[in-house]
């Protein structure tokens, strides 16, 4: 079997990317479209973009109105103001929804129309250049073909993927992370382990994809705990934003299955950060998953150290998704109902939730599909 | 300290991996020059190639006249058989001298003057749209941003290094490997083990270096003998490919550092293929750079499965360094003796060699740069 591997051509990584990317940047075009949300600017995360533009003598507009949860109408507000002022590129700051929402807004420069009708679509055409610079470990859209806009008209969060919606430059920073608070710093990073097991389970895995997907797991258990309670040490936050990248890299040239199948129609209907509804779910789908991959979840345990001699590989799968459980735990993941869900409502939502799911195709990406039974069930086991 | 991380953008891998990337080879022009070597022709290497190129209906010149050691002649050549017959694109397919030729053949297209001015000069304009074919595993030119051409005016191997030779497109299928003989598929391989091997214990070093040179170091110790003794197991001959892609993505990204500086003078003066001279020194070296990159090694054995409970550092880094004796023991790389080269005849050039060595940059990316006397001692060491 053959695989298309794709990456973003240029990645500038650790303290300092930011500058040693100047000279690429300068290439890209005369005046860039800063895409980015309030907070970034309240941070200076977009004053240190915006210093850099200035000293490489390049003209830019900024538009923060992306909040965590970005629509066509930010879509459509970003495109004019693009049009309108006369950018002839992009650069996405902040977290996912930041970025998502500067790559939507690059599809629709590069091959025209309307936003709410991109979803499942090929484009023919790239964005114009562009550059992704995220502040959270994450997501890893800076190293993904996707881009998740939610369509106001039909409530629908809309998945974007074509290979032309990965970026031409990855600007991975871990300075920008540090600002990140620890609930915000939990959940994506579990959003980032859980692409990388998700990765590695699924069954569009292959050696190259593994080689990312392992990488970035190794990284997060040795890393996430501590960047969560010692948000500064700038070391282990460099080992999450690598992770996270690696993570971004490896589903998307593989795939996400049922964790993220799940996910999307939890943060469509209850709107719970991307990042946490994937923690609520992880391990539950990972112990649904288990028995059919028995062999790679035994080889992750070996990869992060907890598979002991003797250990059978059932047991050692065993131990890899109680260590998962333990780091969830110690990052204080909120089950549903500390978030505040109502049970009931949560409950009458489960049957349109698992048909959602399903037809998003995600979770038939698991070793063996799941039925919407199953589905079911583990919706329901989360109140547990 | 922040690092540029360059790859293909495209990398189509695995069985049927020239199959797969029929739609995007599509893209990238109307008439290919194919450059590749007597072999490759006569192999039908080439006629699966041609084969797809007529299904989609692309049209198409042959250049073959390259060698084991490819030179300004055949790059002229090249390109005169590009510009006279009006090609758009590239397709280099074969080992690493076809893939450097083509290269080089695009570096001029792109920027125009004479090959043998290029060495060391930074690159203006992209290469035309191009395609990476490797047939050994290798070299890695497919993931790297080098080329190798002989002046044949000066009798130096020239490096070029730019990001503008960073392919479009490698197409990584195993099946063109599988022809190799016993001593290529080893030289070859001990090739990539050593672009892994320096790419992580280089000064320059970082991440996600590390992350694919790792990986690349595991295959190969876990399936480079197996290709040897039986070329046909192709399950085998695709983790070699990889190994090979995650090798070139390793050292483009970090650097070589000792081995491969002390090998192209003794390519340069006594023609012995690339792969064989690393594979020469490549475990002498090692002995000598241990005590500075003790860490790295030891990490090594860990990783490789040679580190016993109990071994100090210093022992598990010793460990891999014999474990990397054994593997060029298995493979039978002959001695410089065996290889038929005259002791005195070397011994008068081991000054030189030296020197040139050094001028070449790559031992200075060790951790504690070696002096001209230790090169000299190494060189000498060859004939112990
Ligand atoms: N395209 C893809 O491949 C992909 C993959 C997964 C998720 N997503 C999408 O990404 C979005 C989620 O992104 P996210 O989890 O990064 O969160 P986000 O961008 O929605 O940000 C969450 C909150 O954290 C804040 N924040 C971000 N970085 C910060 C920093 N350094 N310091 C302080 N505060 C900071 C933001 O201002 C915001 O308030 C969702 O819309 C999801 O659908 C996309
Ligand atoms: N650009 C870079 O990054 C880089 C790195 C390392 C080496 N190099 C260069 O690459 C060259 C060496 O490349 P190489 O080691 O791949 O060898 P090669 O291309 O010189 O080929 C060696 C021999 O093997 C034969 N061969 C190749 N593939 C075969 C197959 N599948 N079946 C049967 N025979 C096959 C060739 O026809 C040739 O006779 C040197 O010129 C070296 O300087 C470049
Ligand atoms: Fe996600
Ligand atoms: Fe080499």
């Amino acid at each position: 079997m053959a695989n298309i591997f794709l990456t973003p051509k240029y990645i500038c990584m650790g303290e300092g990317a930011l500058g040693m990317s100047k000279n690429h940047m300068k290439k890209l075009g005369t005046k860039a479209l800063i895409v980015t949300d309030p907070s970034m600017i309240k941070l200076n995360n977009v004053r240190k973009l915006t210093d850099v533009l200035d000293e490489i003598e390049i003209d830019y507009e900024i538009f923060s109105d992306v909040n965590c949860e970005p629509t066509n109408h930010m879509v459509d507000a970003g495109l004019t103001l693009y049009r309108s002022t006369g950018c002839n590129f992009l650069v996405g700051i902040g977290g996912g929804s930041p970025l998502d929402t500067m790559k939507a807004i690059g599809a629709v420069v590069g091959n025209g129309g309307d936003i709410c009708e991109y979803m499942g679509r090929e484009l023919t055409n790239p964005m114009p250049p562009n550059v992704c610079i995220p502040t959270t470990a994450g997501t890893g859209t800076e190293a993904s073909k996707a881009s998740v806009i939610t369509n106001t008209k039909s409530n629908v969060k809309m998945l974007l993927n074509d290979p032309n919606l990965m970026t031409d430059l990855a600007i991975v920073d871990p300075e920008f992370t540090l600002t990140a608070p620890p609930s915000v710093t939990a959940a994506t990073g579990i959003d980032a382990l859980t692409h990388a097991i998700e990765a590695y389970i699924s069954k569009k895995s292959f050696l190259l994809s593994d080689t990312y997907a392992v990488s970035a797991i190794k990284r997060i258990f040795s890393n996430l705990y501590e960047v969560y309670i010692n948000g500064q040490n700038i070391h282990a936050r460099n080992q999450m934003a690598v992770a996270s990248l690696e993570a971004g890299i490896s589903f998307t040239n593989s795939s996400v299955t049922l964790v993220h199948g799940m996910s999307r129609p939890i943060g469509a209907l209850f709107h719970i950060p991307h990042g946490l509804s994937n923690a609520m779910l992880l391990c539950k789908c990972l112990e649904f998953v288990t028995p059919c991959v028995v062999d790679r979840l035994s080889n992750l345990a070996r990869e992060i150290g907890v598979y002991q001699v003797g250990m059978s590989d059932m047991e050692a799968a065993r131990a890899f998704v109680e260590e998962a459980k333990k780091l969830c735990k110690k990052l204080n993941i909120q089950t549903l109902a500390e978030y505040g869900i109502d049970r009931n409502e949560f409950f009458s939502a489960i049957d349109k939730m698992a048909t959602d799911a399903l037809a998003s195709g995600s979770p038939g990406n698991t070793r063996i599909p799941p039925t919407k039974e199953d589905l079911i069930g583990i919706y329901k086991s989360l109140w547990e």
